[in-house]
């Protein structure tokens, strides 16, 4: 293609020099919201000892009001809405976009909330691999017609490394499990709180049980196209949630805000602590050559 | 429950006056972006005739950051993200948060954006059915393990009342055809531009031929779940989107930004006939009385 669009980010290939603004980029760490990532982006700089000029500040790159977009040096982060749809179309660009600007060995983050299972809620779940309502390591999608599957795979060695960055002086716990990733907050993740819902109390700890019983510590709404999408482009990633709520003690999420917003700070300061870990690596590396 | 909290929206029975809030609310208005859906609001306060005073503007009632939502007089304009599991997580709270108002008789539009299917661009399609990758009238969701079905009917009066507001003089056509809903923009869509892409152009141009020999008029992300949704809370319904490309012709939005958003008008307009006349109505009858 002459020009190459990424239309939901407003970028594009003759309209934006890729290379030279996302050149040096070495990970794409995403989560669902606009502000949890430009917060996310702010603790970078800082976490980088990065100082802006006085009267500068990082902005939104995205020119649409679709996804949000912030850079860091070498850390990009970026919002990708609520579910798998949304996640996919994100997905698709900045995998695109990775390619133009010439990015090599790029690792991705989903650092994200969830409800999770049988577990201290502010845990942070490291997602072993994600899996459907059935508990399958699959992420299925309908093309042309016809619905594909394809393996739900996550890295091994940036869940286990993720998860040493849990330090003993942590105020929580950090567990590698497996993630459900479903297509609805109320129904589909057994509530029965939603609009509508014909099933008994039972019938949901029932669910949630076997859930637990299959090696399931978390449940949200992004995952398993995250997983799938990241390994079918051979792209080293990992799942960095914080949970909000035991769903095996209730639905409702009754937690003051600030509290949920300090837990938020969990999985972004685990994977912080990740990239600072491997940039330093990387620049010891460089020195000895 | 003593308190029901609207989490994505950060509204909760006991926190929030829900009756005195929304308790005029006759039309609730959705779209995916959330500038649009602000965009609207504002278009419907000069439609209905209101000036606010000096120095007070719309504000989002929205307390999260996961969606906004403007209200005008009986209009709740309101977005939803991309994708049907974020169009189902707000159909959840705004069906609650209307039952909770005690409002009645509400009718539901999503006012969106889609790609056509064998029609100029920036003609107007209102749905007469929204459809599967199987162009099958049914929108499916897994609760508790298996799968669930839901037919995805929407109002055949309010789809032909918004079309009768499509008046001679209007520069652009408004149709009353099926709509197609994905989980994807591209690979789901059939499209070629993807980060990934595994089918020919001869099989996309298979497929789209058969959905518009099935009578599907345009494609987008979340009708199916929004027919679905409101059908099943016996909500009368309506979708009405422009069409930005032939996707018959091709893949990529090359169009300029000022006119597409030029074209986004179009359904708006349509949709704020449509509320006028009913209140005018409405008012009429009042008076009768």
């Amino acid at each position: 293609m002459d020009n190459d669009i990424l239309f939901h980010f407003g970028l594009s290939t003759t309209g934006n020099d890729l290379p030279k603004m996302f050149g040096d980029v070495k990970f794409v760490c995403c989560g669902g919201s606009t502000h949890r990532m430009e917060t996310f982006a702010n603790y970078m700089l800082q976490e980088l000892g990065m100082e802006l000029p006085t009267g500068q500040s990082l902005s939104n790159i995205c020119s649409t009001d679709r996804y949000v977009m912030y850079k860091v040096g070498p850390v990009l982060s970026i919002n990708h809405g609520i579910g798998m749809p949304s996640m996919s179309i994100m997905l698709h660009e900045i995998i695109k976009l990775m390619h133009y600007a010439g990015c090599t060995d790029v690792v991705f983050f989903r650092i994200g909330t969830s409800g999770g299972l049988g577990m201290k809620p502010g845990t942070v779940v490291i997602s072993e691999e994600a899996v459907n309502y059935k508990f399958q390591p699959v992420f299925q999608l309908p093309i042309l017609g016809e619905m594909k599957s394809w393996p739900t795979t996550l890295s091994k060695e940036v869940a286990e490394e993720v998860q040493s960055c849990c330090l003993p002086g942590d105020d929580f716990d950090a567990v590698i499990k497996k993630t459900l990733s479903t297509d609805d907050f109320y129904e589909g993740q057994g509530r029965l709180d939603g609009a509508f819902c014909e099933f008994t109390v039972k019938d949901k700890m029932d669910y949630l049980q076997s859930a637990h019983d299959n090696g399931v510590g978390n449940v949200e709404m992004e995952s398993s196209c995250f997983a799938a999408m990241t390994n079918r482009a051979n792209i080293k990633a990992g799942v960095v949630c914080v949970t909000l709520i035991d769903r095996l003690e209730g639905d409702q999420l009754s937690t003051p805000a600030n509290v949920l917003h300090h837990w938020e700070e969990r999985a972004q300061q685990l994977v912080a602590r990740y990239i600072l870990k491997k940039l330093k690596q990387h620049q010891q590396q460089q020195q000895r050559k």
